[in-house]
């Protein structure tokens, strides 16, 4: 480590990459990194290139000596690396979209980490994510994984689960959006504000709210209250809590909870994207064209500020921030997904939750908060149980399995519906899913 | 207690208590009842009359000396009673009626122990269970309250958590039925079968199943995921579950599970139901005027076999036996509701819990299972976290946390829909809600 | 197992067999026994042919139909078991008194189940029990393995944590002694006494002390508060508590709380024992010779009343008792050890523990009684890590585990003292401890 | 708060008070003490007045604008305090002597927070801080206690337990001096080594230790079985461990376990210091005769370097590095006695342990560390056992918990010779034990 850090980044043509090259390039006097790997498979391999080249301009135009190197070879690039982040995603957007279409054509719920969406995602996904751990092992035993790769709570689970590779972090850009949402309301910076976070991914509360370490959160709970007021993150432009609800759950939400808070005004909402073709994936995948078409530009040597739109604000800011805090031993406090070990009670010890963590050399270290308030622990569990057996389903490629996964999840309606929808999705995603076509076929 | 047993019934003018009459006439070899004191409030005086008529020639035909009494004055029942149990139903049938109607008027499933109807049922009941408690600790505090009001998990958690008599028994004929059931799928004697239950009060799974001490669980999901054996209760006739889908849950299932995992098509059925006048409540209501007319006649002294169309089956057996059972000291093995203290690993452990118990004089001892399965533990959670909100409401009268309640449970689509059925059916059972009517008043 | 049932007594030529084979006579109208294997090492054949003669004896004059096998053969016997009970001791009673007079000769406390020398009784036994299981996996996968061989907690333990049988009960005498202690002092027959049991084996306390269904645990605590009434069990006559401890502690000890709550005392009488050459296993010794003596005559075919001073009393009952009840489904409860699965709330879930179960053909089901007062609960969790670390230094042969299992035991005063009697106690028992011999020798 | 900080000393004439006095003028940059108020009793007053004094003269020096308070009116002092630290030792240091002769003249080992000593020191304290904490609550309900009183594990359980004063941390400079030993240890600038602390108070173990965050636990255990290194604070100079032990306990121990796991060594030596007239209490007294002679010498304006020989050394570092990371919301990681929620496994919620803490602006904020080894988990559990009963014999006065208290100590031999101690102890401190006095009175 001594010659700088060698960070890889698979799925690297993603295009996210220029906010975490340009955090890199912002942290650069505190992480010094020396080579940035970009890997990407052969369907990548164009968009690599576009992405490539514009984070080898960014750099280039901030005069720093960072390597960044494009590869299809992923073994290549994991050799001795420090820090391993993934942003791929299986089934490109095109597997989003059917994520999103499918269930909405059975009348139900979800995008790309609830629902049956969110089932899909991670059936996707586990396996390749298992299958770079097996490669870290071998080739970098000692790297930290952080996963931004969606469903990041249950990829998590299936890493803590699954295999003995203790470096993982799941990381999500919604905790740090709910503080700037937070900061934004009381109109104080950001740094003065703290959340005691708890809960698990997409599914996290916020337990306390300081503003320069004395608890505002009566004050922060009433002004949510207000309609106006209720949504923090970009993505999702909901429709404020009735008061009296919000007061009574007393701890903050996250976006994500309007799938289970307000599951009818969230569908009405979801069916008539569907309709209109505007499901999320959908505006992603225009966003996406666009933002490639600027990406080409010889001249483009910054992030384009167009970026922003596309749902990832923060996210260079929680990336690096994370590295570096590990990097430097900071023992600042972040909110990321690790293993529980009693900092939520009534979650299984070895579980993935997302907490508050200390940011040590060592990795995270949960802030214990003792229990989440009564009236929200059944959903988080049942969240949890809806993970873990879908983890399980992953990993097995068992069928019996995943239909239980689907109809535990609290937005599908019946055994019959999460049948359908299970079937269906199958066939759909059946290239990516070997493990339940293998079986079959033999 | 030399001189033989004293047993209340709160809400003895209920078309049930010939069942319970029954049950002491048939076990009075073992059960040496004294005094049988029916007691009601002064709406159902004349059920009272009627059904303790019927009582009467039914202890005259069996030339028992069990003296029978009916009265309005409850303190004078309590005193030095044995034996307290409790059928009662605050507002009556028309009050289910409305608890059932108002929720599909917006759409939304339920019944007197799920949903809102569930939650209101509760907010009307537990305070008067709270009432009675309070008179038995003044009057037989050594009596034991066996309770079969509905819902009987909210109720016996509230009496928990709320009060520090201990000698409380929710009791549900729900576990007997699957016993039942499951002796007749395979076609054995019920004294053969033995089920390991755990989870919550219409909430509960068969973990294992034994036929003469031997598991025959796997025998018995196969057999179940034949739709055509799926319903075990008369008043619940449901679908089959998809055979792979209980082949996963891999536990026996009760038939309110249904409301959960069949969601969809409980609610188109009941949806047709409330258009053609034909929910739950008003089946029931006329049932009951038809038993009524039965029970008037002065030449019957049976119960007539008519009463087993109403829901309760099994309904003596469960009450008469768990009695006789604690008289006894038989240390057999029932299903009730009682304290948690760890049989249940994932539920706290003051709360109430549905579970296979040791019956011994001292009360109800759990067995022990270790934990319920993670693909359940979820929805317990949540059902549990239901009961304990709507618990509290209904001790605090607080708007807020009856709306927290309504809108954490799983059968509530959103905030808003909560509320609105929230401000609708407070209203209609205002005249049995003082908790939350005397502060807007005051 | 419609032939009738197989019974395979494991190190058959003890002593204690004809109190068994006195118990499968008794019993035998409901535990209809055809065979009984008794199955010795070269060592003892000579006993197990004296012993298995008088059993052969007893079972003639009782007109029944037993065959009883004698064999050196243990995988002959095992062939098709129903039942196995494990008797044997590694070493014999030579290594019984070096259990004792080794830590003695230091200064240190204990005896067969305690201090060190239960531990070396454990590293002794612990892998040919593991071995025994390994033979049942294989010869009778479905037997039940009932282990009197002590000490029995830490043996319970070991076969819970290193092997995948499910079938073991550990048993002990004491609870069944305490039982019938307090039936004495209360003056009433022992079937109108239960007893909440909770602890671990050699650490079990009494919760709750019924006569008739009703409490009367304080009763029963002020009798023992008189010095006179305070020794249950006959090998180990103490001292009275003191009126003041005992009252405050508010639960029933077992005998060996003696040796923590009255270790001084313990430790002077043991110490004049140790001069006297009087210790338990020289007394043993002398009884033994004696029993054998009177076994030899072959005009003995009853159980000698001079077994009882053996220190066996109850043996019988709780041996037979426990088989019968799960042969016949029987659903009573009695003390014995079995996996926690929370039914002691501070100890591990997959530890065992002595508590009170429902004994039904599937085996013990612990009762719940929530958590041990709190005083006492750090004894209880101390013996429980010494049993783990204990078990683990069993399994691997691993000298510092062992040394860790010996410092942390609460009679050793020191890791000095500790090591130097491990190191004494190492060669003198070489030859039964081959898994820390192998090792470096290698 | 703008005009700066109240800070109000219990025990304010305690020879450790330049120690403090020199913390706060190094921080005096960061953490800016308007007021600093030394609180004593009538007894305390000469001692008071001689390190106030001197207390004056080094702010003077230090040309620092703090303005020091000499005052026997707790209440005064106390009023809108902001942070308050106790230092105060009832019965002085002749009490001290009493808690550890008495014990050994019966041949059981202790000193002020083990052993019969530390019951004791508990049962003269907890009334006392319980009273401060009352005061506290009105007037000033927002401050902070910072607890140097030992035994300050078991302070803090019955401040946590017995008040609702959420804002306690008890302190002791053990943790700080374990870092600092093992800095040495390696050689290493103390700032780069982090310890992973969990346990108790006297009984805190070093999960892991890191060197610039890799962990070096297996050099540091390594090291620390040679004898030459295993002592870390200064006051107990202790043989080292036997390596094979250590080894396998294969965690930092802290000194004072070398009161269970060396046992006989230190009461041997104590033995010794009794007959010598040399115990702890003994020499501190010569100690702190000499102090105050230093103290009183006008010339003197800074801290005598002998006063590190009194055994406070960090001391200083400790209590004004906590108040400062609390005052500035520094977040740093501190080893603290706090609220345990779920830090430690196998410890209960409510209970106190002493856990390393991130050190936010809302208090300490304990870092989960899973569970502790199974090989300490039931030491720790016994002293946690013993605190907790203890406290409620303090608070009760009731002589029964108190006995039960003292027998369940694992220092203390059997009932019998616990009862001697207990009565000889009662006798000797009367004074400070009103309420075990006042009913025995009344």
């Amino acid at each position: 480590m001594t010659q700088g850090i060698k960070i890889v980044t698979i799925g690297g043509g993603s295009s996210y990459t220029p906010e975490l090259v340009e955090g890199f390039i912002k942290r650069y006097h505190e992480l010094p990194v020396r080579e940035l790997w970009l890997v990407d498979i052969e369907a990548g391999k164009e968009k690599l290139e576009i992405v490539g080249s514009l984070a080898k301009r960014m750099i280039e135009k901030a005069g720093l000596p960072i390597d960044v190197h494009l590869t299809l070879d992923r073994r290549a690039a994991l050799k001795d690396a420090d820090y391993v982040t993934t942003q791929f995603r299986v089934g490109l957007l095109d597997a989003r979209a059917k994520d999103e279409r499918i269930p909405l054509s059975h009348g139900v719920l979800g995008q790309e980490t609830n629902g049956p969406g969110g089932l899909f995602k991670g059936l996707r996904t586990i396996p390749v994510i298992l299958d770079i751990v097996k490669d870290m092992k071998e080739l970098c035993p000692d790297a930290w994984l952080i996963n931004f790769t969606n469903p990041a709570g249950m990829v998590t689970e299936a890493v803590l689960r699954y295999t003995d590779h203790k470096k993982i972090v799941g990381l999500c850009n919604v905790p740090i959006g709910i503080e700037m949402g937070v900061a934004k309301l009381l109109n104080v910076d950001h740094s003065r504000i703290r959340i005691d976070f708890a809960g698990l991914n997409h599914m996290v509360f916020g337990l306390d709210v300081y503003l320069d370490g004395v608890s505002v959160k009566d004050k922060v709970i009433n002004l949510l209250s207000n309609p106006e007021n209720s949504s923090f993150v970009k993505n999702i432009k909901g429709q404020g809590w009735e008061p009296e609800f919000i007061r009574a759950l007393n701890v903050l939400t996250c976006p994500y909870h309007m799938y289970y808070y307000k599951k009818d005004e969230m569908l009405q909402k979801e069916l008539k994207n569907f309709k209109d073709g505007t499901t999320r994936a959908e505006v992603v995948q225009k966003l996406e064209a666009e933002l490639f078409e600027l990406y080409k530009d010889p001249n483009l040597a910054i992030k384009p500020p167009q970026l922003e739109e596309r749902g990832g604000a923060y996210y260079s800011d929680a990336a690096v921030r994370l590295i570096s805090s590990i990097y430097n031993d900071k023992r600042d406090i972040q909110p990321v997904n690790t293993i529980n070990n009693g900092a939520i009670a009534s979650i299984p010890y070895k579980s993935a939750v997302e907490v508050s963590c200390v940011i040590t050399k060592e990795g995270p270290k949960p802030i214990i908060n003792g229990d989440l308030p009564v009236a929200v622990r059944g959903l988080v569990q049942q969240i949890k149980s809806f993970e873990r057996v879908a983890a399980e389903a992953a990993v097995t490629g068992n069928y019996d399995t995943a239909l239980l996964a689907m109809v535990i999840n609290p937005l599908v309606p019946s055994d019959k519906v999460g049948k359908a929808i299970l079937d269906e999705m199958l066939e759909a995603h059946k290239e990516y899913l070997p493990k339940f076509f293998q079986k079959v076929e033999a």
